[in-house]
């Protein structure tokens, strides 16, 4: 039978395909921070492939009601995080200084990381942004720093935040958002299987990747 | 110098005391099940002592403007914390069934498992109406069933009832459900070291054991 060289069909066939793993994240969050800075390294040594979902927490928050993310809703939830997330980054030789003001505005970020995820810089650029992010008080709103992080990975800052204003990558980010509504996800950092298998939190990645590859 | 061999200063000397850890609990709440089946295991490799500190999370939940449950108030949460426990369970062989209704009333079995703590039987009780709890559906506002639990473990189900009725042990559990909320816990499992430090979560036990004995 005739195949078509180029078609997905034929690439399947010249190597196995790796399972995949969505990566659904809030550059506010700060959970999200402890899984962005080690999925990578840990999907490679799974043999699993990482997608980058950024999207917007804020849409689920309004969903149910909130002004705020919870923890900031609930003082003493609040509190906790800072001391567990202290723990966990001291644990882990990550750096950790809580943002101000809780939560920043992610969605320029999100947009460029958008634009990354199609180029193959998503992991490299949102590393960077959180490092920047819980190390020096960078302000996710701060279209220079997001600039000057872009110019870090090597790329023209200038063009991907013109780029970022563009009514396709909005309406992108806006859809991405939806669909992480209509996916259930209450939280981020959320990984999700091929098959749609549903892991909400740090705590759960080695589970997530030992899921995908069932 | 003279030392009374009775006193807690000549029984400090006898051997070295363990250090403690405090396992804040609910007894309607599925992720204490989780906790509560293996805590005394994980402290007893790790050399540290548990103190069984049921309460109810009702007032917090109060306290914060809620109905019920964050599991019931959210229903993404909910059916993600069904699934999530499901897993859980099944990788550590515990059987689930999702109680219904839930979430329980606990008062009950909070009241028994605090004459337990005084008495050394707090966690085989508790470990007994966790596995009926999340197996047989037993209803945790059954006192008949508590007292069958109670007599399966060797002691007088009608007499501890009986007990349970007494003032002083409502005025405890109030006091231990305001020490909670004083403590600044917020959910359950709860686990908080000798000196303050909090963890929370099924997730955190083997932290929280690891600090308890820094």
């Amino acid at each position: 039978m005739w195949r078509n060289p180029a078609s997905k069909c034929y690439s399947r066939d010249m190597s196995t395909p790796k399972p995949k793993l969505d990566f659904w994240y809030e550059f506010a969050s700060t959970y999200s921070y402890l899984s962005a800075m080690r999925i990578e390294d840990c999907a490679r040594e799974a043999g699993v492939e990482v997608r980058w979902r950024p999207f917007l927490l804020g849409p689920f928050f309004k969903s149910q009601g909130w002004t705020s993310s919870p923890f900031v809703e609930q003082k003493e939830k609040g509190s906790y995080m800072i001391r567990d997330m202290g723990r966990m980054c001291a644990a882990r030789g990550l750096p950790f200084k809580m943002p101000e003001p809780f939560p920043q505005n992610g969605l320029y970020a999100a947009r460029l990381a958008l634009l990354g995820e199609d180029e193959g810089w998503a992991g490299r650029f949102t590393r960077l942004v959180y490092t920047e992010e819980f190390t020096n008080n960078m302000q996710l709103d701060d279209k220079i720093a997001l600039g000057e992080c872009l110019t870090a990975i090597g790329l023209d800052g200038d063009a991907y935040l013109a780029c970022s204003e563009d009514a396709e990558i909005k309406t992108r980010l806006r859809d991405q958002t939806q669909q992480a509504l209509a996916l259930g996800i209450f939280g981020a950092p959320t990984f999700i299987c091929d098959g749609g298998e549903k892991f909400w939190g740090d705590d759960r990645l080695e589970q997530a990747l030992a899921w995908a590859l069932k």
